[in-house]
């Protein structure tokens, strides 16, 4: 069985040894005492380095990579309108997937090992996760005002829900309330709780969303009238919600919501100011997602972790809101949890998802190591990548990533 | 005379030739056109790599990178009074000399080759930003409430202003209204207009501040007390400026005072929320800082673009504010002018400061190069930088930086 051993790792301030067998965390133990059993075991040596969860990304669409820098500083409805859908009607599968592994190889360098997507083509971009050795949860994606494929996409779910059952999931992915009927979005909260799945879908990103509600939705809040459709429950993971009621907020608790919290995207959308410490006021669970990259405009969760942080201090008027510690585990943890995936922590018996840091890194020399990546660092002290037991990076290197970028150039690039 | 050419290197939007002669950008033309004349003259090539000008940090303590990572999370009365000013006062010289270096090594890699510091032994700062080839502009600082040195620092400048006068200059620096007594206050403004220096100091950084103040306002705020005392013109570098009122505005506007705004430091304190937009609507001039690392924690102005950037745009409601081109602007010319360098320019006669961005990184495979700088890269992707005509660093290399770390770690790191 394939076993890892990362010998002298910097693990929660102790030197440690961290053994992984399978795509499970095996065996930790102090710095000098743990050996490997299997003759062809991998030994690496952690000295200098910091063992740290790998990040999971909540909320994106992976393949707007091809769009990023093209249509920056206009109000969304001119982005959306003028910019991104002429020329998403004109995208390929073949294009979706080249930018949706170059995304991923975006991803892979700075640190995140899951994202959960909402896009078109949807089967290119689970083939470049599935190929590329990330986890991923694949939006079936629902907006009937753009695309009349709700009982195609229906069935796809039906017929192929078996070969989406490990590493690559599924999502019952209704696009928002002013894309979808109330009949649509009725069906996809039937079939996500049919078939055990996640509800992924935008909330309350703009303000006046239910005003521009398919259905109308009689003077409901959209959580309001999602919660009254049978759209919020603990499967449910709302993006955004950046305009909520005390009511609302009373929702989304009582039922167990997951808020997929995207600081970059909001604000550069101008969307509206998130309320992270009413959220957690509540005890509503929050993760981190970076949205797409023509919104962000990365994939960097590092950067998206200081964001919702110094966000969530500012706005709260109270600078120990989301200490470094709290807002990591919401990029980590929280993310792992909400898809169901027993990860996002560094001990015995959890998936083996983790970075190693680079802690020769300047901005590493004083202070606590969390504070530091979370305040001072960017993606370029990430050394090493390790999902579900296989190295993804290794010093910087991931195996294919020429050919990947050079595909995704000579499709979109003006320049190249 | 020192020659080096650039050749072939993207400056907006065209592939150009960049003549670099003593300190000067001495000739630009399209690419291969240009010749070196010097026999010693160096040739980059530019191929691959954009043309950006270098960052001028308008607000930072450099020195306090000793202090990084060692007190995140906490209101900002507890940090200043239990974790900086008792570290604070068993500092030596030689300590700040060897954290300004550390510092300024960081500032070069992100690409920073000018910072207007306000700290303690202000010669050891100087030294550093002497030896390591950095413009800086050195505050005298004044706070009578901690040290009883306003008469030495005043004799200082005297006796010193001849030797601060090209690439080190001299700034006074009272440190603030709650600091410094209404007759220091009144005497650093008349040594700023006798020696035609800039006057840096924190303004309306927190909430109440007047109610602070050394000596009474009598119901003035900050802005209107320190105009009243003299001390806002056109040479005043204020810091912070979070809480004003429209009358502030339209002193600042009216005296042509310079705002240097940190948006993380602010937005990481909760010290409150900057209002770009009405400074702009005022014809306010704004520039960046980082503040210091230990309260951003990092001196990374590519970071700070982007959070100024995305600030803007969500506290006012309105995208189009501050786009990315605006924010470059901000975060170079505005900050070269504001402290009188004929810089912050690729153009013809100007001071040759500048970046070279490797435009093979994947963030910039697609759009916008500017976009892609302010949004979607991190300080990583810069290759070289050059400051005065010299090369302070090529292919992410600095000559002595080893040393320079060594050092550091060794004095403050508590796990070297």
């Amino acid at each position: 069985m394939n076993q890892i051993l990362i010998r002298s790792v910097l693990l929660d301030n102790r030197f440690s040894d961290v053994l992984i067998e399978g795509n499970v965390f095996k065996a930790i133990a102090p710095a000098g005492t743990l050996r490997t059993t299997e003759p062809d075991a991998m030994e690496i040596d952690g000295s200098h380095r910091a063992i740290v969860p790998a990040f999971y990304n909540t909320h994106t669409h992976a393949a707007m990579t091809f769009c990023r820098g093209l249509s920056d500083d206009v109000p969304l409805q001119v982005w959306l309108e003028k910019y991104i859908w002429p020329r998403e009607a004109r995208l390929s599968a073949e294009d979706v997937y080249v930018a949706s592994r170059f995304a991923i190889l975006e991803m892979i360098r700075s640190g995140t090992v899951f994202f959960a997507d909402m896009y078109w083509h949807r089967t290119e971009t689970a083939r470049a996760a599935r190929e590329m050795g990330v986890r991923a949860c694949i939006g079936v994606t629902f907006a009937d005002v753009l695309k009349k494929d709700s009982d195609e996409n229906f069935r796809f779910i039906e017929e192929n829900i078996s070969a989406y059952s490990d590493r690559i999931r599924l999502a019952v992915a209704p696009h928002a309330i002013y894309t979808n009927s109330a009949e649509s979005l009725k069906r996809c909260a039937e079939y996500s709780e049919r078939f055990h799945l996640p509800l992924h879908i935008h909330v309350a990103e703009t303000v006046g969303e239910e005003n521009r509600s398919v259905t109308p939705t009689n003077g409901l809040s959209p959580v309001e009238y999602l919660d009254s459709l049978g759209l919020i429950s603990e499967r449910t993971v709302a993006a955004h919600l950046v305009h909520v009621s005390e009511k609302d907020l009373q929702i989304l608790a009582a039922r167990r919501v997951t808020c997929a919290h995207n600081p970059c995207s909001n604000m550069k959308l101008s969307s509206g100011t998130f309320q992270m410490k009413r959220f957690l006021e509540h005890g509503i669970r929050v993760a981190l997602g970076t949205d797409g990259a023509a919104s962000n405009n990365n994939l960097d969760m590092r950067e998206e972790m200081k964001f919702a942080s110094l966000l969530a201090k500012m706005t709260s008027g109270d600078p120990t809101v989301l200490s470094a510690t709290d807002t990591l585990k919401m990029a980590t943890r929280n993310g792992a949890e909400t898809f169901g995936l027993n990860a996002g922590v560094i001990a015995e018996g959890k998936l083996a998802d983790a970075l190693l840091l680079d802690l020769d890194v300047p901005c590493f020399a004083t202070g606590d190591v969390v504070s530091n990546w979370v305040y001072a660092a960017n993606s370029s002290v990430i050394d090493t990548v390790i999902c579900d037991g296989k190295l993804l990076m290794r010093y910087r290197e991931i195996p294919g990533s020429e050919e990947i970028e050079r595909d995704f150039r000579n499709r979109f690039s003006s320049r190249s």
